[in-house]
Order: structure tokens, then C-alpha cells, then sequence
């Protein structure tokens, strides 16, 4: 797996159950995986060198992030390494002007969209579309980095005179986001998990209510549809996220990533199979695993923040709440970083939300212990 | 953890979640546990440097199997380590002699037995009890090694001329064999898992069953009794596993084990917090997680032996049962080796046993796929 964050370490989890041992690129040494993994190789994914001295005598290669060069990959597969997902499909995940183009070439509704480098242009899609409007970097941005919603000319003008490619996107009136997870083989076997609900503060995930409540099963099938739909359309090999906004006309599909994703860390504990293990099962060409769920209501919520009293807070989390599982990422914190997640099981929602939600808040440094 | 067998490698995957990583001490780079640990030191756990050289800047130092001499740990504890569970805890599932006086010390009730040296004890001991007669080593045994049943003084006469410390112990009439399973942190707070039939063949643990089918609620109840008690009694800090064998007249103690334990590999998925997760949380004296199941009923079989096919019967097993959790140990095979186990969760035993069983008979070379 090229990438050491806690994508990298949780699968290498789940690839020691399975009799394997995950060989790992990490930046340095400290990076999440690279604290626990067996065969950890230091390097940059920038680099094809340090790519190709890392893919020796893999089986297969996958991802932990999407910013690996599509150019790099190809290269890499004309060597005879197998690479999953593979360019041609990842370029959806890591741009999203080509992700916007193609789901519309494929009928699947997206907001309103338009290339823009100009403030002109970010005026004229305006007109069409009124203030506030959503700019986007076309590449490399996530958890709510390279985002902005933009009221006016003015604000345009701020992120346009950046210089990075950009796209225009409708503000769209939301009632809630949703993600379809999926897991494909390369046989195009899939495997679909019960649609979730993500909620977002300030652009980043903090908790993942699973199945996403009160929702019409409908709309919960069109979502997996969509998510069965884009990994076959596209030949995802893998796990793919995709993340959508619910709105009052129906679904519009946000964003995508084709790798473990935070909306399906609650797979962990709460579905036969967990993310990891399908993605796992997917790119070694395994048949894919059960997708039931172990409990009738699963809350996951990120530990976003934390303190150098952290172990002291685990302690006390422990002893409030003896059935939550914590996951903990061995990362340094700093002020609003994502350090872990903590998961809840139960009967309802009313159960496992308030002890996902609570038990996270405080490990971040919550000030008191609900 | 001191051991690098397949327990030190299913707590490296419990330590990844708690944000720990193990360090292991491996008699080399291929034991199933140094295969995926990011922290191998390789030494020998009979020598007391290696056991010190290892043991510098550990947390707590916590064992994969009995085979560190209690002389060795005092000295460690005597430097100032912390080692749990602790040398005079661990002499008791160290030493089968000392156990059974000092269980005969608490009144719990245990096989008859007698230290034996000569033919003509064992025959003494026949007198009373009657053959066959079980020889076991006092010290070193698992898996059935170092048990014989002997039926006459000429069977017995050929396990004590090897020389070896042994003790003679009446053959129960037993109608099944139990284990509890408990944990206890330094605080002394308490927590167990259902009661489990642990099926053994050959004296070998085939099968466990969680819970224990049909078994009596007053005889689980004093089955958990015991499994507290002795930890309790014993100081035991960690995972305990009290083997156990139920008679028409009660419940024995058969045999005690102070780490993760084979009857308890169910509890991964089947339970809350695994068997992995608790011993770290008790030995790093964190507060103790839930130990309810996830299903009504869990069965683990263990998957003995195995063969260079191993991977094509691992995808055949998938396809078949896209439920089953499997677990393989990185080993390589040879008959009858415990490579690996295999974990089915279900409503009843009739609906788990069967998966577990042909799945883990299978994947050990099994003929056919059922």
C-alpha cells in the first residue's frame, strides 16, 4: 500500500487475519502505519523510482490516498505490476473536473458545475446559479481543504488569484450527505454496504450514523445503485466511496474515493466484513466478504483534536463507556486533527450516537465527561 | 510481549487499535507474530539478557506462552520492570504440581492426582484410582504433548523411564470439557466471557463453542465463579483460562493458562472487546471492555495442518462462505500444525458449528468442499 496513513495501518490489520503482512510507503517513520507495519519501505510517492524499488516483488499494488501520478502508475504496469484500482479509474478520484465530465457522460446527476480560472467566469456561472458558489481545486484536496464557498465577487477573487485550477460548483440545498460504499473484485464481483449518513462540521466528517436514519429505502437503494453503477462504469478494483448530497430532487454525487474512507470505519466492528478487509479481498482477487451488519444501529465518530493527556482521557473514556472501541492512529495532535475514531453498536441510534459522539468529543478535549 | 506465536500476532492487531505497538520478542524473523510486528527484537526468552535487552523501555512486559522462568522475571521485576502477569501468578499455569496443591488449598475441586517418580507409584496410585492412569509432565506440556493415558504398568513404565518430572491424575469420566475465561486488571476489576465447549481430538482443542450448548445456567454461573476466583486468588493480572472438565458430579479444573488462550479466539468478532484487547487493556491497567456477544451464538474451529494448495482452498472458502472469518498465522504447514482458525457467527450452534467445522477442515486439506 502506497501511503502510511491510518488507511495503511488499519489494513494492515485486517491483512494480518488474513495470513498476509502489508508492505508499506510511508514518508518517515512516524507516519500511522509505519509505527506498526512489518515492511515498511521509506520513500516519496512522487517519486517513480522510489515507486518502482517499492513495488518490487509486490503482489499488487494499492493506495492509502489518491495522489499518486496516473503517469507513474501506467509506467509501473507496463513493468508487469498489477496496480489496483488502476489509473484509468483512479483519474475519477484525483480530478475532479474528469469525475464531474464522466458522471454526467453517464447520466448520474452531479451538481451544477463549470471550469473556471477567471473571477469573470465565477461571476458569470454566479448569474446562472446564483450566490454563494462552491470553488473546488480539481486535485488534491480533501477533508475539507481546497473548498470554499465564495458569497460574492470579492471572496472569488481571494481564492481565483491562487492560480490553481479550479472548478464552480452550485451551492446546493442539502437536507443531509449520505455515502455508498462498494467493494468490487477485479472479476466485477460486488459487495455493497448499507448506505450511511456523513455529517459534516466545517467540511470535515465527524460521525457516521449507519444505516443513515429514517432513510426511505428507495433512495437507499438508488444510492447503492449509483455506488454498484460508478465501480463497474468506471472499473474500480477495490473499495469506492462515494459520497452524495441527499436533496429535496434526489441524489447528487459529491465526491468519490476509491480506497478504505472514513464513512466505512464503522465496518470495523459493525459488519461481518470491515473496508478493510474487502479492499483486501478485492484487490488480491479474494470473492468478496458478508456485508451484514453485526448490530441494528452503528455511530463511528472522529477524534478530532486531542492533548498530551490523552492516555489519561482513555483511561477515564474506558471506564465510562466499557462497550465503545476506540481507534486510536498513532498520530501527534494538534488542534482539530484527525487522531482516531471511536465506534459505537446497539439497538438504535438513540443508543450509539450520544456514546460515539460523547466518548470522541472528549478524547478530543471535550472539557467535561458526559 | 515475550513470544512471538500466533497470540503475540492477534494482540498486535488489538494493540494497533488502542494506538500501541507491540514490541515482540521472537526466536526469529519468521514466527508468526515477527512476520507483522513493526517492533521485533530477536532473542532467546531462557536467557536473562536477552530477556533484560528486550525488556529496556518497555511499558509492561506480558507473555505468548509459560516458558520464561519465574528466576528470570523476579530479577526483571527486581530492576525495576513491570512484568504481569506476575512470576508468582505464573507458577501455577507454570507447574502443573504446584496448581493442583494450591487449587486443593482453596477447595476448588480438582482431579485426584499424586506426584509420581516410580512405576511402582503409578501402580500404588492405580490401586486407588484405577487404570487408565493420565500422566502428565509438571512442567512444559500443551497441545496434548506431555500427556499420556496409560493403561497398565507397562504403558506407565515407558513414560517414566524418559526421567521427567510427572504427576499421575485419575481419568475423569468427563461428559465435556469447558473453559472460563476471565480477565483481571492490577485494581482488581473483573471480566468474563460466556462460558464455552472447548472439542478436543487427539488432546487437541478442535472446536470451541460460545456458549456453551444447552449448558446448565447454576453450572456456568460456577464455572465463572471459579474462572474470578482464581485470578482473584492467584493475583493473576491479564487474560485467565481455566480449562475445565463438567462430570455427572460437577465441574474439576483441568488446566489454567495466564495469556490469551485458543478457547478464546471466538471472542475477536464474537464478542464486544476481544480476548487480545482485554489482556492489553488489563496488563496496561486500563479499565476492562464489554464482554457481551455480538450473535447469539459463535463456534471457532481450528485449522490443523494445511498444504501448498493453502491459498486456492482459501479463495474456494470465501466463495462458500462469504461469512466466515478466517484467520491464518503466517505458519508454514505440516500435519496436524495449528495454522490457522476460523470464526462463524450465527443465530444457533446448528447454524454456526457446521461453517466453522467445514471451513477450518477444508482450508487443513479436507478432501471436499461441502
Amino acid at each position: 500500500m502506497v501511503g502510511a496513513g491510518q488507511l495503511a495501518r488499519m489494513t494492515h490489520q485486517a491483512a494480518i487475519g488474513l495470513g498476509q503482512s502489508l508492505r508499506i510507503l510511508a514518508a518517515d517513520r512516524n507516519e500511522s502505519a509505519a509505527l506498526v507495519g512489518a515492511d515498511v519501505v521509506v520513500g516519496d510517492h512522487r517519486s517513480y523510482d522510489d515507486l518502482r524499488r517499492f513495488a518490487k516483488s509486490c503482489d499488487v499494488l494499492t493506495w492509502d490516498h489518491e495522489h499518486v501520478s496516473g503517469e507513474h502508475i501506467r509506467r509501473l504496469v507496463g513493468e508487469g505490476r498489477t496496480a489496483l484500482p488502476g489509473a484509468d479509474a483512479l483519474q475519477f478520484a484525483q480530478d475532479k473536473q474528469r469525475m464531474r465530465s464522466r458522471l454526467a457522460g453517464l447520466g448520474v446527476a452531479v451538481p451544477e458545475w463549470a471550469t473556471v480560472s477567471t473571477v469573470d467566469e465565477v461571476a458569470s456561472f454566479a448569474d446562472n446559479h446564483d450566490w454563494p458558489v462552491v470553488l473546488k481545486v480539481i486535485a488534491g484536496g480533501y477533508d475539507g481543504r481546497g473548498v470554499w464557498v465564495v458569497e460574492d465577487v470579492t471572496a472569488a477573487e481571494a481564492i481565483v488569484a491562487r492560480g490553481i485550477p479550479l472548478i464552480a460548483e452550485e451551492h446546493v440545498p442539502i437536507t443531509r450527505e449520505l455515502a455508498a460504499v462498494v467493494a468490487r473484485s477485479p472479476f466485477g464481483q460486488l459487495a455493497v454496504w448499507p448506505v450511511v449518513e456523513t455529517v459534516q462540521r466545517d467540511g470535515i466528517c465527524v460521525e457516521v450514523l449507519a444505516p443513515a436514519p429514517g432513510l426511505d429505502e428507495a433512495i437507499a437503494v438508488t444510492a447503492q445503485q449509483i455506488g454498484i453503477r460508478l465501480a463497474t462504469d468506471l472499473d474500480v478494483v477495490g473499495v469506492l466511496a462515494v459520497e452524495l448530497f441527499a436533496t429535496a430532487d434526489g441524489l447528487l454525487v459529491n465526491e468519490l474515493a476509491m480506497r478504505p474512507h472514513n464513512s466505512a470505519h464503522w465496518t470495523i466492528e459493525g459488519s461481518r466484513t470491515s473496508q478493510f478487509e474487502q479492499h483486501l479481498r478485492a484487490v488480491l482477487d479474494y470473492p468478496l466478504g458478508d456485508t451484514r451488519m453485526t448490530a441494528p444501529a452503528v455511530a463511528m465518530a472522529n477524534v478530532l483534536g486531542g492533548g498530551p493527556d490523552l492516555d489519561e482521557r482513555l483511561h477515564h473514556l474506558m471506564a465510562r463507556w466499557p462497550s465503545a472501541k476506540v481507534h486510536l492512529y498513532g498520530k501527534q495532535f494538534r488542534p482539530g486533527r484527525k487522531i482516531g475514531h471511536v465506534t459505537a453498536l446497539g439497538e438504535d441510534i438513540a443508543e450509539t450516537r450520544p456514546v460515539a459522539s460523547a466518548a470522541a468529543a472528549y478524547l478530543a478535549g471535550g472539557e467535561s465527561l458526559p
